[in-house]
């Protein structure tokens, strides 16, 4: 398994208490539910899936995520990485409800208490009195980033006696007697004995803890989570515990490396860790072979912070890519990661505008799902200059649908004040990120994929500000037009080689933007050709319907033009690497070009070309 | 003002504060944010708006809300809620980073302590230490929602005094002094000094003092907010503190009602204070006249519970409904209502699903975008059977863009699971939610509009099942087709009437469903017709966009049908009331009938139409 299970990495810490909750509880009648893929991997081995371990994040195999789909063992899937106390609590209200004892334990990351999902659910946990289970698997020592200097935690013998002593039946026992004393009583009793009982624990406890009891949850630890016998006698106390409310068990596993208080995921595939010094920036920069999107973004974003210091950049998501570290290192005052607390993030951004700043506001597409509220209220319906740079847009591969980014343009492009961009290659990406610094009385975002660049260009040139609203024409062919939107422009490009063979001059333009679509360019499309097929790697709704309806709306659509629109299928494409995506969902050159084939009649051919 | 001022209501608890925070701090120097609307009216007086007030939430008068377009002393709009944290610390970061000195106030209400975001921009306040005051609004006198009988905050003449003391440069020129000390002399002394700060404020504070500790942010507090001396006397001596961090100053303003944790606000019009038995639910539900969607929806859902015992209720987002509230006196035990805490609430309903119920997550369109990824992530993807009420959706009236829906048939017809419909009348709202309590293998949501039903009906029948998918025919004419989705269908019923005036006899479908489309419907209405007209209530991307992707793959578009889309225009409709944003929108029944005669040729009768 060694050799092959370097995925294991992230999920090591976490053996010892994986294996001590699958001793205690009784999956699957008990759910035991993770926030975040890679601490269930021991989870998986566990229960039945060892044998298929060295498939995971492969087209087929198992993925990276719990899953429904998966195992009876997963109750649910492990998403973004702070669903699961609010899913467990929902089972456990369920449970309740269903008149059933089965017992729920959900086990939450220390950096997933960034997010604000976490408080609603632990207020509504605290309100319910709900039993459950809430494991904090701390790996790395502190519950909040603290600029203060407070002290790192440490685990003595003598706090991990006292988390024994707390989750005894006797101790438990009599604090509920004082509950209930406390109603015959009234008030202030009760409030005295909740005093008492928070502070003796206040004192021993370390910070965090009387965070957790002012939302509701009865706290225990911290506790050694590579001591074995020390985790199950604390689970096995607490599995036994009847209608005593949530408790949050607080284990310490230690061993990931703290990034700013973000988790390194797996996102990006350049995300190894960060270079130690600038020179390394220039080295790595200059690496064109192993060049990402993100590397050039962050080299022009970089190069625009240097001339204009009004430039910001605030990182919201999961996976910061090893390049913005470094620009983080290079401009630390004007760097802001705020992990997954993406709503905050949006809103905080639309603040530096305010502010007279020009914040670069960098989510993954995935991840901007969850701000969507604030992109809307707090920075497009207030027309305010947030430039958003979402990454990881489209297709991802190994982490599948979880943390792909297939809605984006169309839940960006509904907007009215937003300008919706995206770059065909990553010479554009760079004028765009120019044209973004630029643009000052609206806000803007541009989208652009994960994986390699195209290799334009081995070096590096300041970007150009592009015009708003204009696309290009790349190839001029007749009859048929291909218009793409995004990084899928280069497979048009192909598409229209491979058309050649079969005797067809396609044409091929660059739209750049979805908002406000560039009408000249659609316009002399649609007069010159016979068929217009919209190509994008997202879903309906977004850049052909954009164009639909104002081809529509002009009169091109009655009889003039045959438009064809090309978007990622009606379903979430499965984890595989991106070429194996890219063929699922139909969006290879050989599937654009086989599209133009039929739509000519030429059936026979698109068949020969498929094959 | 006395009698034009009803709106005023909810805002007269925050008057003395609004003066003492005018009086102490220099707007529009020092900015002062809000993050409810309603608690901004003294201010709005305060800052040269007192002779517009009379127009206030009227069309071209001042909005409910705090605005950038309408003052300079508004520097953020008070958006859903929990935002002007977030926004506050983002401006105070860029008035560090440029340099300048103004102070930066932000004003948020009790009932936002329960939305994920003001944690997540807390904790980020409390580890920047960026110099702002954050006043705690409490209008309700406990912070969290507790089941467990904590007794309610009181302000007394020595709490008042403690504050002042805290306030107080000297005691927090101590505080930063042990700051200092500390760095010196190693941690302990730091953390030594921290507790014993700590624990002297939490034996004289409330609950939850320590909680915005745990944060970061220094609490002050409580004050009585009807005492105008000791606001303005703690105020001045927090406006002169230099380099200290956030401050947050807990004001008890106490006068509203507490729905249970959650604000009442003017979104639906019925929302009038809860009847208060059984024997009101009867009478306010057959008083026909003043009968809403949601009336309507509440009555049908209430029927469908009694039969159905695994049907529970989910609420988020602000405003209750006053027959909702019926239905949590019915049904205690299955109702939860989360306020803005829609992230949770989304997922928590995937986790009652996952247990084998059956929720209806019942949230208004606009606040539905807080919850989009756990919609993605944990609902869709995953393909739980989690129902959708989507309550105020498209235009909302008085309420203006800030709580109006037009996106949600966009963001929510993209996503592959999810079955997507809209009723055209009370009956088929009936219908559809029990069509969504039968739907038990994928996630389901139906929106429908604020305000007052067609009255197709007098009396309750039960709901029947709809097939899925399934449009209808209403009215058989020829030429030109209407294909309507939800309420708006309504209107293109009047359009028709209009239509044959001028000799036209208009075809009327009803679409039901946006996801699946009913193809054979679409192909029929194709086939039978020149024109096809798709309308809605919603932005591009939605039905009109799903529409003419199927129409296109299936050849219809290429010269068989012309298609023309009628949706919302690219812009936020201003406040008004309902009839007038239709006609700012172009979605009247008169701009139907006129966008028929225009594509007819008939331009002079469409001009004679819209006069």
């Amino acid at each position: 398994m060694s050799s092959k299970c370097q995925p294991c990495g992230p999920g090591r810490s976490v053996v010892e208490l994986t294996i001590a909750i699958h001793y205690v509880f009784n999956a699957p009648m008990d759910k035991i539910l993770w926030d975040a893929g890679q601490h269930a991997y021991a989870h998986k081995i566990l229960t039945g899936r060892r044998s298929l371990f060295h498939t995971i994040k492969q087209k087929n195999g198992l993925s990276g995520f719990t899953s429904r789909y998966e195992s009876e063992y997963d109750p649910f899937g492990a998403g973004h990485g702070c669903n699961s106390l609010s899913a467990g609590l929902g089972m456990a209200v369920a449970r309740d409800i269903n008149g059933r004892k089965n017992r729920i334990v959900t086990v939450i990351s220390n950096w997933t208490t960034m997010a604000g999902q976490v408080y609603e659910a632990m207020g509504h946990a605290g309100f319910l009195d709900s039993n459950m289970v809430v494991i904090l698997n701390d790996s790395c020592h502190s519950l909040l980033p603290k600029a203060d200097g407070r002290p790192k935690m440490s685990v003595s013998a003598f706090s991990s006696a006292v988390s024994k002593i707390q989750s005894s039946k006797g101790f438990r026992r009599f604090r509920e007697a004082a509950k209930g004393l406390a109603k015959w009583f009234g008030k202030g009793m009760h409030e005295f004995a909740a005093k008492i009982d928070e502070y003796a624990r206040g004192m021993i406890g370390p910070h965090g803890a009387t965070l957790f009891e002012e939302l509701g949850l009865y706290y225990i630890g911290p506790i050694d989570g590579h001591n074995i016998d020390d985790l199950i006698c604390v689970l096995k106390e607490v599995s036994t515990l009847d209608s005593t409310g949530p408790v949050l068990v607080h284990v310490i596993t230690g061993t990931e490396n703290d990034t700013g208080g973000n988790m390194r995921s797996e996102i990006t595939p350049n995300d190894e860790g960060p270079p130690n010094s600038s020179h390394d920036l220039l080295k790595f920069l200059e690496t064109g072979l192993s060049r990402t999107y993100n590397d050039c973004f962050v080299e022009a974003l970089t190069a625009e912070a240097e001339n204009d210091k009004r430039i910001v950049v605030v990182h919201g998501g999961m996976g910061m890519d090893r390049s913005l570290r470094l620009f983080k290192s290079s401009f630390p005052d004007r760097f802001f990661d705020l992990g997954i607390a993406e709503q905050h993030a949006v809103t905080f951004s639309a603040g530096l505008a305010c502010g007279g700043l020009k914040p670069f506001c960098i989510i993954p597409s995935t991840f901007l799902q969850r701000a969507y509220d604030q992109i809307v209220e707090d920075v497009d319906m207030q027309k305010i200059p947030v430039r958003f740079a979402i990454t990881n847009a489209g297709l991802v591969g190994s982490e599948g649908p979880t943390n792909s980014g297939p809605f984006d343009i169309t839940f960006m492009s509904c907007l009215p004040n937003m300008i919706v961009m995206s770059p065909s290659n990553e010479d554009e990406l760079i004028d765009m990120v120019a044209t973004a610094a630029m643009v000052e009385d609206r806000p803007i975002c541009f989208r652009y994929p994960r994986g390699a660049v195209v290799g334009t260009s081995g070096t590096f040139t300041y970007g150009n500000p592009l015009q708003i609203g204009k696309g290009e024409i790349l190839v001029e062919g007749k009859e048929i037009a291909f218009l793409g939107y995004g990084e899928v422009v280069q497979r048009c490009l192909i598409a229209q080689s491979l058309l050649s063979n079969f005797g067809i001059q396609a044409t091929v333009a660059n739209a750049r933007f979805c908002k406000p679509l560039d009408i000249d360019l659609i316009r002399t499309l649609c007069q010159q050709h016979s068929f217009l097929i919209t190509v994008e790697e997202g879903t309906v709704g977004g850049f052909g319907s954009h164009v639909s309806q104002f081809i529509s709306l002009d009169g091109l659509l009655d009889g003039r033009i045959k438009w064809r629109p090309i978007v990622l299928p009606d379903r979430y494409i499965e984890h595989a690497s991106l070429a194996e995506q890219f063929d699922l969902a139909g969006l290879t050159a050989h599937h654009i070009a086989a599209t133009a084939l039929t739509l000519l009649g030429r059936h026979r051919d698109a068949l020969l070309l498929m094959k």
